[in-house]
């Protein structure tokens, strides 16, 4: 169903009310889910909320914490997020580290013991509208086969880079799997098969049938490449922050573990290209001529930036038995 | 033919030595490029030495220089690399930012006006064998097309990650393109097709004739993904090192341009996960089931820490062509 975004964040708020996060915190945690939505990514969307709830009723989240801050030399903080929301966490450590980077030229964020951090072009975003540079990577459950191996031993480790640009700053984000496992259910709920090459069954045998691929395993992207990046920032994250590995990554898919994942921060001061050098340089790219007719090239973000506007107008689509479930948990103040 | 590493070494030096390189830049020069033959690179490796020589003939590359550096803040280091040899100017920044990022948690190189770094995964490992960890981006020319477009509008931009590992540190090396241009060019030689997907012709339209796509453009790896990679790294590079973009770069491909892309470096202090748990998860990563029996699982840097070993044993194959090219060069002294 349509649901409009005032509406939808007053249940989002409703909801993580009733499990005693702080206003603030709840505000935070809302705005970087609905982002999400805004941006056609329902699996980072409120779908993850119900999670986020259980997590805190089960003693393995924290809605009041900001985590605790450690400096590690003048340019590098350590937090250990005390079982915070991601987001939460990630702000507060983000704040302190721009600041750095503004004097210094370059700080560093390495957050462990944090929850899920939603959607990171978000965080890169924020950065790079303060005339910032940002990379964001994070590590999560281990769901990607090494290239050339049967289990899935590597997380899906996302990276997001942020670049101040006119009138709108560049933002990628992407995991290092080849399709996520929110799609690859997405398709096995349609009974749509999946492409060649994109997962293993629980045997370790490729498969394009989307509901034996739920049980295995999923490919990394771009091949040998891929697979050496999602395993390098695997290492460079754990490094960094003490962040369990590989299949001991508990805590963004499950209710019941506390988070073992790790984050990690860059932020930069630009002092190269202007934003509109940067810019004039993405326009022309824009104006490469397409492959297919009528198909435009387009720069990451283009395209969520599209959604963003017509899901304004037009309202979220979320699933009816998500909200649902979203008013039920919005409602249960008295019973909870 | 088949040349043995000190011979090689030597009629480097000898070469470099002709046009005015003092001693201890012509042997880190020859040191990165013969590196990149003991590893399987010959694309990165004494190929390039006679462009080298050009470019100092020519008055676009300077052996002497090893890079101005102004700091911009205290972990930031500008280095205007005044048309200094690549692996010289790298070095001496790197020096100095491996001791702040050892003080501060992090620091970052900022490069341009330098030449061609070789294969940029020698510096990771350098950065890495003393126990720190390194992330290095480069620019080059443009040669890779926008994902959906006809033209090569991107550079080939490699990414390198180095993580201090036992035995031997983790190095991944990659450029952003599905294949090298040095690669499109060997398949050429030999009239093998390319690989569908893997270039566009001078019109842009997709071609499997490795000749007719040496004047077209290369994919990006790993289809948008890589795209996005691709183009933010170019972004971020420029805007910390004011490098040109797109195919505004020269200089490492010709002879008579000013080098104008960028390099960055960045250097962080581990503080999370030991050498050695890094280790044990890469092991178990090596170990994981094969998904084709006898071709075990490997990690980045294990096939070319094998092909080092075996090329050390048995010699550099150079091309005779280059190799007669190279004896010429160093015995010129009295002509040149």
């Amino acid at each position: 169903m349509l649901v409009e975004l005032d509406e939808a964040r007053s249940v989002a708020l409703g909801v993580l009310g009733n499990v005693g996060t702080p206003q603030v915190h709840a505000e935070l945690q809302a705005e970087v889910l609905l982002e999400a939505e805004l941006r056609g990514l329902p699996s980072h969307g409120l779908l993850r909320l119900p999670r986020i709830v259980e997590r805190v009723r089960n003693g393995v989240a924290d809605p009041r914490a900001t985590g605790r801050h450690a400096w590690r030399g003048e340019a590098l903080l350590d937090v250990d997020g005390e079982g915070g929301f991601g987001p939460v966490v990630a702000c507060a450590a983000i704040e302190p580290v721009r600041k750095r980077a503004k004097r210094l030229g370059v700080a560093v964020a390495a957050i462990r013991n944090s929850g899920h951090l939603g959607a990171i072009g978000w965080y890169a975003e924020e950065i790079a509208r303060g005339g910032q540079l940002a990379i964001v990577l994070s590590t999560s459950e281990a769901l990607v086969h090494p290239w050339g191996g049967r289990k899935a031993m590597i997380g899906t480790n996302p990276i997001a880079i942020g670049v101040p640009v006119e009138p709108e700053p560049f933002v990628l984000d992407m995991a290092t799997g080849v399709i996520s496992m929110g799609k690859v259910h997405d398709y096995a709920n349609r009974g749509q098969p999946l492409e060649p090459g994109w997962a293993l069954d629980a045997e370790g045998n490729p498969t394009t049938d989307a509901a034996a691929a739920r049980d295995g395993a999923i490919a990394p992207f771009g091949d040998a490449k891929g697979y050496g990046l999602a395993l390098g920032f695997e290492l460079l994250v754990a490094s960094l922050t003490a962040s369990a590995l590989g299949t001991d990554v508990t805590g963004t898919l499950d209710s019941t573990f506390p988070a073992t994942k790790g984050d990690v921060i860059v932020v930069l001061e630009p002092h190269g290209r202007s934003a509109s050098a940067l810019s004039a340089y993405l326009d022309a790219v824009r104006a490469c001529p397409p492959i297919r007719e009528g198909e435009a090239v387009t720069v990451p973000g283009d395209r969520s930036r599209q959604r963003r506007a017509r899901n304004l107008a037009r309202g979220l689509e979320i699933p009816d038995a998500i909200w649902s479930r979203l008013r039920d948990l919005a409602d249960s103040s008295l019973e909870s």
